[in-house]
């Protein structure tokens, strides 16, 4: 029942037809960078039209502004010559649905997949499990809208960021495929 | 000559061609993950067969297990269900070609892009630059296949995976588009 074979597989097929893709260099050709979630409906190739060769992507749970999602950043800009960064949340993220205390609660009780009820993540297995996770900053999201906000601040005032990066916020709609600015989609709601 | 029009128009026929993708569910159809690198010529959803909604896809420089990574593993399978995952580190990583020491020291110099030269990455910009680089642990890669052992072992060690989750390690090679087990590379390179 592994993926392991299908991966495998999948991976035989690309690299049968991997052409001139052999021959591209390691600076990002389109000079960007985008910072978005790890969500697994979310394809930054596909929502950003990027084909292999052309922007730097790093991704975590959230697409948060973490210190490792600003190692990779200021690696992309000094090292790779990246000169814009967009920073993409997205609806329906999987980082509104809990919060930190209740994550390290989960994890306490046992190491097994929680289970999405109505009043939120219960945990279904057995333990043992580890009070390590109250030692981690989850990075969960309240707001969505000022979440971005809040990443694109950190990265914008961050002491090795400069400053004529300019840094995109906005946020992947997964019903329809759409970006929308975070600025535009905070005065929206504002006016509603 | 901002790359904003070009992305915009992009996820502009995303969105036009967006079909049964906006019904997708949260948690990854196909309950795995991928931990990669952020170099542009990696595309995991063309080099693992990818479909949107099918797997988490985590990436920073290098595709190293920090704990930003470790992070984004367990809410992956705590709280959204994956069964296994992948380290994926590549050929020509940018991550070889610097040590810590020698990125702090050039973003002290300057917050300008460096260049490659025969030597090693060289400033050629201007100050101002920042102290700020030396507090960094920049995850640098000094044996490319270490690095994956050292990682898969970093997270197969963690206090909050569980040891049913199996963690597989890959190298990629982007001259071929193939993934290569780093177990049989090493074994490989031993014999050589």
């Amino acid at each position: 029942m592994s993926v392991l074979p299908e991966v495998l597989a999948a991976n035989a097929a690309h690299a049968a037809d991997f052409g001139e893709r052999g021959s591209l260099a390691l600076p990002p050709a389109r000079r960007f960078a985008i910072l978005t979630c790890m969500d697994a409906r979310l394809d930054p190739a596909r929502y950003a039209g990027l084909a292999e060769g052309d922007a730097h992507v790093i991704r975590n749970a959230g697409g948060r502004a973490s210190d490792d999602a600003i190692r990779s950043l200021v690696i992309s800009y000094k090292l790779l010559g990246t000169q814009e960064w967009f920073v993409v949340h997205h609806t329906d993220c999987g980082m509104e649905y809990f919060r930190g205390d209740v994550m390290a609660g989960l994890l306490d009780a046992s190491l097994e997949t929680a289970e999405l009820g109505p009043n939120g993540f219960v945990d279904v297995g057995e333990g043992p499990g580890s009070p390590a996770g109250h030692d981690v900053d989850w990075l969960t999201i309240a707001d969505r809208e000022q979440a971005v906000v809040d990443d694109v601040a950190r990265i914008r005032n961050h002491d090795l960021v400069p400053a004529r990066i300019p840094v995109y916020g906005y946020v992947y709609h997964v019903t329809t495929g759409r970006l929308i600015e975070v600025a535009e989609a905070t005065a929206v709601g504002a006016a509603s």
